[in-house]
Parts: C-alpha cells; structure tokens; sequence
C-alpha cells in the first residue's frame, strides 16, 4: 500500500493567539484532507510577522508532504503572509497579471484602492488558487498552499483545490462507544492496541447524562484491519460485560 | 516598563488533527493569560507520540517564558504527554507519592486500576499543579505547564495556577467598528499603524445583515499609547467620513 501524504496547517493571526478568534478552519481542512487519504501531523499558529510566518514555513514544508496556511492574504498592513512565504523561499514579491485582471474584472473603478490591488502580489512563480467568492486568489509555491482566514472562503478554495493533490488510500475510521470510565478499560485497551499496531486507537472520555463513556476511534488506511481490531475490541468487551455501541456519524 | 513575558500553547491529540474534535483551550488559554499580562506568541498542534511531543516542547521551551501543553494526560495507552515530557527533559518517568496519595483519596479500592494509578506518574522533580475537578494532577517541569484536555478541569486548574505565574503589565486591547470594507480603509491605517509602532492595530473584516465592516484592535501594554493611536484613527476616520463605534465587550 502506497505511503500516506502528509500535511500541515499553518494558521496565521494575532487574532487567534490573542484568543479574540476562534480558529475554525484547521478541524475543516484536517476533515477534508482525510476524505482524500491525506494525514495532518501537525498544526502550528502564528503571528502575523514575515520572520515567524518564513521559519514556520520553512520548517514544515521539510517535513511534511503538504503545507496549508490561512488567513492574512486581505488587504491591510497586518496582512504579511505573501510576504512571509515569499522570504521563507527568498524570492522576491511581484504582481501577478492574472490576479490582477480578477481584482480589475471584480472591483469597480472607484473601489480599486492600491490596498486591494496588493492582493496580486505573489511569490515570484507562484501558481494561483482560484478564489470563487470574492476574487482575491490564493497561491500555491512548490507544496505549500496559502488560502484565507475567512472560514467560508477558504471552505470553496479548498474545495477546487483538491484535485490538484496527491492522495492516498482515505483514512478508514470507526468509533466504538463503550458505556465504561475509559479509566477502568485502559488496560484491555491497551492490550488491543499492542495486538493491532497498524491501527490508531484514540481513547476519549465522555459524560452523558452524568454517565461515564469513552469514545475509541480506530483509524487506519486498511478497513480490514480496521475490522479485525474493532471485533477483537469488542470480543475483549463482551467478556467484560461492558455495553458498546458503534457510533454512526451523520 | 517591564518586557512582557511570552508563552506557547502545545496542544496534544491525534483528535485535534484528524478533525474530530475542535480545540477549545487555545482561545481560553490565551485570553487568561492576556489578563496577566503574558502574550500567547505560538501554539502547536502535534499527535499524541512520544517524539513530537518531545520534540515541540525542547523547542518552545527555549524560545518562551512559559509553555503550557494541553492533553494526554489520563489513563490510556494513548496518553503519553508525561512520557514526551521526560524525554524532553531528559528525566525518568517517577511515581509521585503526593500525586498517589490523591489517587487512592478519590478512588474507591475497587475502582484503583493500575492504568489509573499511572496518572501518579510525573518526570522527575516536576511540581504539582493542584486538580480540583478530578484528582489525578498536572504538573510543571522548569517554565513547563502539563495541564489536561477537558476544557472544564483545565480551566480550574489554570485559575488555580495562575498566581505562580510572574506577569506582566496587561495587555490593554480596544475595539473600533468602523462601517467600510477594509481594502477602503487600509491605506489610512497602515499610516496609522506607522505613527503608533508600539500599539499592535489588528483590522477584521465582517460583514453584517448584508453590510461589510472592518473590526479594529488596538493592543498594546500602555494604556495611553493606545489611546493614542485611537485617537488619531478615529480623527483620519471623521476626515474620511467613515462612521465606527466603540465595541465594548461583555
């Protein structure tokens, strides 16, 4: 089975780090690049300052398959990001014709201030991300991929920037809910863990109702291996009497 | 005036990055911090695997005041934050007795599963950080804070932690409304930033019933400084005859 793509996001904002914003987009991507078999790592936050944005760059797009950054690519000084990705590949800002003609074809004469125009300006050979909503496009330099903060912005860019990406066999997921404090199941679990090591097991408590559970999510490209380590769960379950249920997501 | 100290967020869960789960703590964590005057300067994502962890926190560790981790922390073979920790340090993994003693206090004997008891297990020489909620400690090695992923125990620990923390002077943030999109407005305040280099002005757009407006957030730790380039914003806005608002948040 082919290797799984990874990736991570990179979330750009004083906004999120001063926690004025919540940050909503990392939970879409990392749902979305599952569906497409690609695995997120790893996810960092940034301020919005060109040397913290090029080391974080640099750093990640070294380690993983995939880079996803958003936010900071609007039109005011605190939006640095082309300018941060442009120093982590040190080449030089330059307007892009193309960008330019859609913020020309959307702005109307008097709405075209030389802030907005600077939203054409990309890193020297960079490849445009379409921007179906409100024109200002995103870019792609090698295999880092600079989208917006504005959550139902990016969710259309990401949208049509999927088949431009490698993926690999989707990530199969399944989740057991076990009526039992995952506190008093951790050993079994455990050891259904050491028995299936392809697959990730993920151990997450709830309340409900004043009742104790605990969600496990087994994850792997494999559904049958998959398979095989939920029905050894749940073997291991039964002869505890503990009560599960599978949880069918929507 | 006294130099703001810095933290970093590391938050810890396969769950974060797969999507499943949307992170919380961030938000809080940075704004409770804001009120002590420390500034949230980078969060990190990373699974729950010895080495990354390791790995983040040797680097933020170094380049912050603080670093608070969130997550993996309870019973199950997939918490390993404490593991990553000592390894980050360089330090065993001990069984702290005090953290022990709570164990047995809060569980009834039947209910003292081994993977429970390792919640007693801290890297050496680490500090207790008292859990009022539900026992089983965090803890803190050197400018290290180790607290859990439940949004409602992290938060009563933070608060009960807070005051081992040297702070700084706050961070004093205003926010104006201003009713224009803010590609209309971002000449004047990139002018109005260059005249205020020591206040942070942060520009959001929104849009509202239909109608684009741009949040302004002036931060900065002298109260007067900020008053200052709000002052000299809302004088260019009255000029420009843009309409804005205070926001005076709850």
């Amino acid at each position: 089975m082919a290797e799984t793509p990874t990736a991570a996001v990179l979330i750009i904002g004083n906004e999120i780090l001063s926690g004025r914003t919540q940050d909503a987009n990392l939970a879409h991507i990392a749902r979305v690049l599952g569906t497409r078999g690609i695995r997120v790592k790893e996810a960092r936050v940034v301020e919005d300052e060109v040397a913290a944005i090029a080391e974080a760059v640099n750093d990640l797009r070294a380690r993983y398959t995939y880079v996803f950054t958003t936010g900071g690519i609007g039109p005011t000084h605190d939006d640095v990001t082309a300018l941060g990705v442009a120093h982590a590949f040190g080449r030089p800002l330059v307007r892009d014709p193309e960008a330019e003609r859609r913020l020309l074809a959307y702005y109307p004469p008097e709405k075209r201030t030389a802030a907005r125009m600077k939203m054409a300006d990309v890193p020297q050979g960079a490849a445009l991300i379409d921007n179906p909503v409100s024109a200002a496009p995103g870019f792609q330099v090698d295999n880092v991929f600079v989208l917006p903060g504005v959550p139902s912005i990016l969710k259309a860019m990401l949208d049509l920037l999927l088949p431009r990406l490698e993926g690999g066999p989707p990530l199969i997921s399944r989740t057991i809910v076990a009526y039992v404090p995952e506190g008093e199941i951790a050993e079994q679990l455990a050891a259904v863990q050491a028995r299936h090591p392809a697959v990730t097991i993920g151990s997450y408590p709830f309340m409900r109702i004043g009742t104790p559970g605990t969600s496990l999510v087994f994850r792997a490209a494999d559904p049958d291996l998959v398979a095989r380590a939920v029905a050894d769960f749940l073997e291991v379950a039964r002869a505890a009497q503990i009560n599960v249920d599978e949880e069918v997501l929507a």
